[in-house]
């Protein structure tokens, strides 16, 4: 994946990943806020479930194809780890690339049981996906060996994305529905899309002159870029929000006749919206 | 800001928001252990409201301030980053400090947005506050590269305030009302605003000798005064919780008869003062 | 234990001890849902109580039995300390593992007082099992001094799993019962087992050439390799948590007439499970 | 205080207060178990309130007399900070010390006001106690500059201790009253007492031969024999607990006639046991 396209890649798919995910747990949120309209209440949750199904088979497609090219693409080990003829391993990066896909595929699988079966807690899928991306952080971490300052940075950057959002998941497991961690992790997702994509502009800029990799004033530039990414993450996920709880929640004449206090207070408890978050019903 | 004046401005910020903090949550609390006085209450609440509406937005426009000065006085960079003619950054420093004002604005205008609406929990402020803190130290933490001894060191000093403080507001998403978390925030929120100020006298003295940079026991006189800017700031939390609290609480013949016990039990049960510290009620 | 034998025997303890963990947590867990058959329950309890203590007493008896071998077996210290003929520590390696050995034998007898009498309240045996683990990764981490970088590498990469299982092992104090983290505990029980084994194949190798415990790229290998020693814990763990499950569960027929409910709803809420974990009746 | 008794000193206090914190809080907990005997009950609440105001003088006056001593004995700073004539600032030491005691002296006195009125929550004593713990690791962890190897080793191993005993109190304000924390905390207090004295016995050996400060098998054999200490820290407290429990609890043949339940399920529920740890009546 040392290219521009190579960084692309995988930045589009936590994008598009991010996006979804915020206005799913958006959805699911305004939803739970309305209890009020018992009927879409029934019709949500079984919807919710097959969502996930859905959601979760598209995930595990996209983590085989991904290890798949990562094999027999151009330039792929095709499965072959070590090269006796020459002894040397063959293409670890392409391993490793594959590797992490193996987790998220897992995490994906699991959620799939899980979602379609009662065999084990629901919250089991937050502790997978924190694995994978614990997995992915662990893996970069040692991925960096002997390259330049700046090359290094960006990368180390990343971390700050990739172990956050393995944290929030590791919390969900102990607050699942909490709307303000989902939303975090949410953030987070889009911000390590979004900065891969900068990272494919800093290390192979497809138009215009190459990067200094060895000048500190580029490292305190590119240090100050991703606070920006945070922000326009951060403000990515607002709009979405926003625009999916004023689309779905009742008009303000009805929130006037009595039934405005139940969602105002249920923001004060988690309890209450703890349970209720994934299907309860099946 | 490499100056006197430009620490001693953001440390008196912050001394100035550490006090009114201070001050806030101690009469919230105090209100809260007094709820016998029911018609208190409601004000309260109302009032609790539209003063969390006024502090937001003159930290909002002293964000705006700021980073318009950052921008724009004297030797700002005038909203140019790149300088294509020389190939250098315009101005790195003022661009990192204009983005930590940005994310203290974002916090500021998202606390505005949720205690004039019901848009979304409450507790989303206080991620915002903990977002705004950690991108402070996070900036902060690459900020360093290349200075002397002692001027890193006291700007290491620095970060545990910060990010103690950042912890704090993330801990109080999971328990919000919780007085002790809320002092331990103002404590440290007083703490970085003094250290402001210690570090311009130590590194920009208006007067006297200048000190000397690489000498280790001026490192470690600095580290022991960093202990006891905490102290002091633990002092003025102390005794302004006090007085606002004697000032507010009925008298102890009032106590007596009956009603005391219910603030004292309050004191073990988190729960609830966790629902009943904001505005409930609109 | 510098060998590859040395290497294989505590790294078959751990997969015992991973493989028996999940085998019973899963039991539990599977019998906790089954709520309706209560005759079942009862004796499921004293059973689970009996287990306890056997399985507390074979680690007790293990790490006798470690501690001997370490002292008396062919080129131990037989007890002695310091050689202060030839003034130096007397085979300080052999004293370390058979302090490691010490506190699993530590943790296994309060175990057993904790579930023979009533002494303690039971979270106990938790909270010791963490500082055994905690204990052996404090020794591991100052165990590698002066070695080449490769046995570093693998011995560091160990550590991920040691403190991860101290972890898991001390939030369980705080939320005993919750299947999620014992089998995340387990989970890693068995990556530390494997990787034990991994190690002596590494750094011993039974048969074919020695690797170069300098070159980067076997470091990078070893890394990935990591991550599927993981993926295969978690295999392990999933086959036989769902073998339990199904063989323990009531048909698909009988789950269908209303009873159902019961141990779904039962996943959303920690709180139940927390108390049903070990013997509540003696 | 870089001399055998300097160490020997703080040693001792803490092994004290280790000791005792041990045996009042096996004796609430022991009393709590007991509910059925209610007279005892209510006096120990008043007994509880009248010991903290006792314990917490005792300290506070340590604290002071502390500060004096390191002021004013023999070649303390009295109370100059920086000698003009010299250029050097005076026995940084001696008030990096004064500045520990001032931390306890002043969680001792918010602990004595907390307990003597009913100005705060209780909870604020561990918030003081964790930042008194903290600010004393705070102090030592920029407190070995320039020392040789063995020095500087043995000093982080004491951070173990104290900053445990920090995360340990700051996690009692929200798990107040949770005896297995509690004894933790003791634990880590002996352990801290103890290793005093180790360190006292390795840096200036009162009898025998130096110890040779860079040789790497002596930090080896050091690490390790921080594990026994840890162990006899348990053991200590161990049999503290089962004696004070064992002398407190009703006879077996009192327990057998139903009223045994009651204690043994108040051990899963951290609930009822977290609002009666203090006095809850004045």
């Amino acid at each position: 994946m040392g290219s521009f396209k190579g960084h692309a890649l995988p930045g589009s798919f936590f994008l598009v990943a991010g996006i979804w995910w915020t206005g799913k747990y958006s959805l699911w949120h305004a939803t739970r806020r309305n209890k009020s309209i018992g009927s879409t209440r029934l019709a949500g949750r079984s919807l919710q479930r097959r969502l996930e199904i859905i959601e979760n088979s598209v995930v595990l497609f996209f983590s085989l194809v991904g290890m798949l090219a990562e094999q027999f693409l151009a330039d792929g080990p095709k499965l072959q780890l070590y090269n006796f003829a020459e002894k040397h391993w063959e293409d670890l990066m392409n391993w490793q690339h594959a590797t992490m896909y193996l987790f998220f595929g897992l995490a994906a699988t699991v959620s799939l049981v899980l979602h379609s079966t009662e065999a084990a807690p629901l919250a089991l899928d937050r502790l997978m996906l924190a694995v994978a991306f614990f997995n992915e952080g662990f893996l970069f971490l040692y991925h960096l060996h002997g390259r330049s300052m700046l090359d290094v940075h960006v990368h180390q950057l990343l971390l700050y994305a990739v172990f956050g959002q393995a944290i929030a998941a590791f919390l969900e497991v102990f607050h699942r529905g909490n709307i303000i961690l989902e939303l975090l992790r949410c953030t987070l997702t889009i911000l390590q899309g979004s900065w891969f994509w900068e990272i494919g502009f800093v290390l192979y800029p497809p138009s215009g002159p190459e990067w200094d990799l060895t000048d500190h004033s580029n490292m305190m530039f590119v240090t100050m870029c991703y606070s920006w990414h945070l922000a326009f993450a951060m403000l990515v996920v607002g709009v979405l929000y926003c625009t999916v709880s004023w689309s779905v929640l009742p008009s303000p004449q009805q929130k006037r006749d009595g039934s405005s206090w139940r969602p105002h207070i249920s923001q004060y408890t988690d309890k209450s919206s703890l349970s209720l978050s994934d299907h309860v019903a099946a």
